[in-house]
């Protein structure tokens, strides 16, 4: 019986979308107001859903406490109130849209799990938008 | 990497759920008080979701923007305000239920996208019944 | 002490803003979409609010059960799934914006609590769009 | 087409996580302060949605009244402000996880559709916590 | 320039509606299933509003992360996977109904604020029933 | 009778606390994290609530549509995608605090209103952190 069982967290942060080799108009063509580069930013809203088989002695897929730890050390120690550009490694030459963020955190938090277990990402970047990715 | 992206739009509408070829009586036991012959209404929330590759060059899987303007000017400009029977030409031989509204704003949005892109329509008709629908 | 004890309710139903003593341009200037003569409608999501003394021997202000029970015979059964301009009275000479539906929903509720009994009543039209009324 | 139609419910419940065969020692290691002896409780809220094709007829994937009386009879009625270990007869010998609850109502709901029917549960034990069940 | 600023925490709790002093049927007719004497529970949502001055030094009212603190220490401490009845000493003699909670949690609070900060409880029992308190 | 109108909107921003007359340490030990250099963002969630009198002609105590246009002219224009220290001129010198935030959009957005009309502004700068202020 697999069940998926999902956790949200949130991290607040600064962005800019923007192409280093693009030039400022390109950019701005492509990234409208999304390329200010003083930065703006977002209450990321982070959903890690965990697909895989019940314990039989714990009735748990995964522990909710392991899972709410491994999302405190490798997303939001890594993410909240940064500068996701300025500060975070995987965003130095990768543009921080939603998009790459989600697969980012994938790809942070899918060795910290059991190999069999199923991962799915989904991000609000705002209210109204947001992406999912599980690593197909 | 498939991605899937999702914009959140929203329109206010009214309608009546009822046949033509039935009578009252039987539109009544089955569609009880929605089919009051003066309608009624709804503020529908509709989630837009669109799966695809991530463009290399961009991070985007479609431009948010873009898809803000084809859900503006297919769903949003058609719907809302409206009298979903007695307006919208979609509906005027087609019950305007949860369900085929949901596979009618997909079958407007999706040939606005490019033919790679998956679908998935979903629709709130209350906040607390709500349908999805992604093509097949 | 004076605690306020508040329950959500909602009610789905078509409306028209409009003046019968104003010609339709004068309407559409003032009421624009909402001016349809065809009816669009919304969810409303209504929150009754009723401030009071605890009651030492229960411990509540009011029971809820009773709160409920005059929300759903004064407002619920005459409002939801109903058009407000044709079916309900209180709409015939009165046009329904949120505002005069707040007040209305005041009007009707209020005689049904002990008189010692404070009441505010919010409505929201959209989940953007919401009014206060409390009598004053 | 095949729609998904989906309701939401929701039910106040007590609970305790442990096993009788384990000490007090083992499950407060793996169980924490959700093994308070003396229980907590949680507003779960419940997400049934049921896939099917649209019926000609109707327009329906299933009559959202028949779905909302399955949902009550089945599980509000049985669970509803209702002590899970001691008063539900599923637990009685099985630990009241997230995860087991959204299988049991799984198991409660799906004799009660069309075999044609696929059914997936999604339980929130908390605004931050939820699984989902689809029977696989 | 007086400024309210409010910070949303929750705790999941155990309780049961009674009076020692009735009988079984007196508590079973007001109280209802909510005097299941096996318990039910909630997860209670709670937003602790602080109103004064904003220091013209650091732009707060109060520190968000002071505020936090007093909640956690004060409140999710003390009534988190509790029960109520049982295990909270303010309840001993006192029925847990969500206005006495409020109550409690008022009192709990407010000294450990500045004597000039006015202080507001809101707290939801269920997503539609909630209740609040300000010392009046 | 005086009946009170909110209309929501939101805008995302970066920003830093903290005071240039003071040193890092200082900052630091004030603002935390909130006082990272390269900033971090929000997405601020604002409700405007303006009170006053039922127009007898329109029913509307202010035409939604003008207080949307006054928000999106005023604050939205002004704020969204904008780093609030760098880019918003009333925060060259005041630290952007959500409570200065709130007192900056009261500010901004009475002198448009009618002298008689009432105003209040909530902001979420969280979904869990909110401030709001009425002028007084």
């Amino acid at each position: 019986m697999k069940v998926t069982v999902s956790r949200k967290a949130h991290f607040n942060a600064a962005h800019r979308l923007f192409r280093k080799d693009w030039g400022f108009e390109k950019n701005d063509e492509i990234f409208g107001k999304c390329n200010n580069p003083n930065f703006h930013g977002h209450n990321y809203e982070l959903i890690v859903s965990v697909t895989g088989e019940i314990d039989k002695e714990t009735g748990f897929v995964i522990d909710m406490k392991i899972l709410k730890d491994i999302i405190k050390s490798e997303i939001e120690d890594a993410f909240d109130h940064k500068n996701l550009n300025l500060e975070v490694p995987e965003f130095k030459e990768l543009n921080p849209t939603a998009e790459n963020i989600a697969v980012v955190i994938y790809n942070k938090i899918k060795p910290k799990l059991d190999d069999v277990m199923e991962l799915e990402i989904t991000l609000y970047e705002t209210p109204r938008n947001f992406v999912s990715y599980s690593g197909a």
